[in-house]
């Protein structure tokens, strides 16, 4: 059996910690050189480090708001319990509307100030009661994304040549990891994703890392190899499943899914704790629209002309037909019956799921 | 009737001059900011010139191999024939090989060593042949630039929004410049274009001089915008076109025909002088694989981290059924008769063409 290692973006306890008064994010942007953190001590700091992508990608990015409400559970302690409880709904405004397309963030924050009401209704630690909550959050999503990445790495066989976007988070460490273990012979090929680069970066050192070979293609490359024949599996994550098995992801997905399908390459997406209840279609994902300047720089170098517009969505749709399987903790499922998910046995449930395997 | 304006990479003799022993190329890579030309005083710097993307298109860089040749003949002028003729076969080796996918650069190189060998033969100064010959083929690549961009543009309609990848050449130019002297509404939408940045750059610049209103977009967002109905018509150049109907162009052409298709959006081609007759089916196109260390840089900053493989096809290949229609000199072809090109009257010729619109 091959030794793998698991890089520093697969728990995600290594990456974001509460400290008492100062959440520590840790500083993707600046990855993989410099592993730094960046101190939060104010809800309004956490807010603001997930707009300024400090932290990305679904879950990482709820677990972070989910401090943030900590935080501010922990500034405004001394208020009365009804204006302790206004201040708490600004903070949970602020931090949930940082980042509209993922899904994660939305019910994580609703239940945590819910949360947050009930212990000031009861006179308890609305800080301890939220820190629980989240901590135990973060749990689940490791256990997710490990489970995800190992159903999504039993698809893979020798000679998988891998196309990735963006960073698909910890799930992909996994599934490379399973698979490197497994001693399956495969080769990962990622893209650059512009603006943010986070497939040259983020992506590119997590599977050198893990022991994958790697090799980067800009974003307009991967229709080539398609055609090339040099795509054997195409393998995102999804920052938002719908009920109906439209997947969100980063911008960029779509396109390569469209030419993957027209080669008849499978479209496995890391779909880690499943779909979004509250999200019944494409019309219900929010498409993030950044700052357009940003498409004008390449890591701090203006790379375009002046007197342009820009456009950047950050996030695009997929929808079922262009989704071969979606590979969640509780097993793999297609888009088109993705809502069964709900029905299946959970592994955190002690129930029918049973140990997570290894 | 609109006022519209011809900017710098329109009429080739503004980016290219032969002066006495100089051959004097427009730094593309530093437009628009900087208008600068690189002196080349021997054919040896030509091709390194046309190597490092000093000129980029399939026709300027072969105008620009063929004054090599012309240089070369001067360079060489003292030498008896047989050595000439001899010296003059190495260069043409050298700058027919710098570039392999464009189509142009091959008959223009290839009648020019005859024209040259002829020269020599007759005792004529092959320096003033070859010279002669490239300022005719320069003039003949000016009218077909702006032919073909004609013809397209009287496929553009108000409200055109239109996709465009790297930078279509003077064709594009043309067909901006003439649907805003006809009064068209239309946008243009352009790809950054990594690793050169050539739509963030040259198409951008270009564009916005003529007066069309300008959206940048990276590499990965296309797809998310065909999705939303925002592209009306795509349009690119060919570097090649073979006499099936296959087009070669800048890597990424395809993905986004691909797309294109998806949603009944068409795909025009400027084609400016036709298909390349020697060259029958996709088989016969080379592509051209530049150095890997490219995908690593955007504008001089790293943007990858370190220890990964780079792969970095330059063009990439679209098949017929994903184009709708060939824009050329002597009119509009389907990609399934593109070969009827040469059965069609010559504008050039004085013939049924008659004189070229304006």
């Amino acid at each position: 059996m091959a030794k793998a290692t698991l890089p520093i973006l697969t728990n995600r306890a290594d990456t974001l910690k509460y400290e008492d008064g100062i959440v520590q994010v840790l500083d993707r942007r600046k990855l993989p050189e410099v592993v730094t953190f960046v101190p939060c001590r104010t809800y309004e700091e956490v807010a603001q480090a997930i707009v300024d992508m400090v932290i990305q990608g679904g879950p990482p990015l709820a677990y972070a708001a989910g401090y943030g409400l900590t935080l501010a559970a922990r500034q405004f302690k001394g208020l009365a319990p009804a204006a302790y409880k206004a201040a708490l709904l600004e903070a949970h405004r602020r931090l949930r509307s940082t980042r509209p397309t993922a899904g994660d963030i939305h019910p994580l924050m609703d239940t945590g100030l819910a949360l947050a009401y009930r212990a000031i209704e009861a006179g308890r630690d609305a800080e301890a009661d939220l820190r629980a909550y989240v901590d135990g959050q973060i749990q689940a999503g490791d256990r997710a994304a490990r489970l995800s990445g190992k159903y999504a790495s039993e698809l893979l066989v020798d000679g998988d040549r891998i196309l990735t976007h963006c960073f698909a988070g910890a799930a992909l460490n996994y599934m490379l990891y399973f698979a490197v273990e497994a001693d399956k012979q495969i080769e990962l090929i990622c893209t650059e994703t512009r603006p943010y680069l986070q497939g040259a970066r983020l992506t590119a050192a997590q599977a050198r890392e893990i022991g994958v070979p790697v090799t980067l293609v800009t974003d307009n490359m991967p229709g080539y190899l398609f055609y090339r024949g040099m795509i054997t599996k195409y393998v995102t994550a999804a920052d938002s499943i719908t009920l109906d098995g439209h997947i969100s992801n980063k911008i960029g997905t779509f396109q390569y899914a469209v030419v993957a399908h027209q080669f008849g390459v499978p479209f496995i997406v890391l779909g880690y704790d499943g779909p979004d209840p509250e999200r019944p279609d494409a019309a219900s994902i929010p498409i993030e629209e950044r700052n357009p300047e940003e498409v004008f720089y390449a890591r701090g170098v203006r790379t375009a002309v002046e007197g342009i517009k820009g456009y950047y969505p950050a996030f695009d749709i997929t929808p079922p037909q262009y989704v071969s399987v979606i590979a969640t903790e509780r097993g793999l499922f297609s888009p088109w019956n993705i809502k069964q998910y709900f029905a299946a046995p959970d592994p955190g449930a002690g129930g029918a799921g049973g140990q997570p395997p290894r």
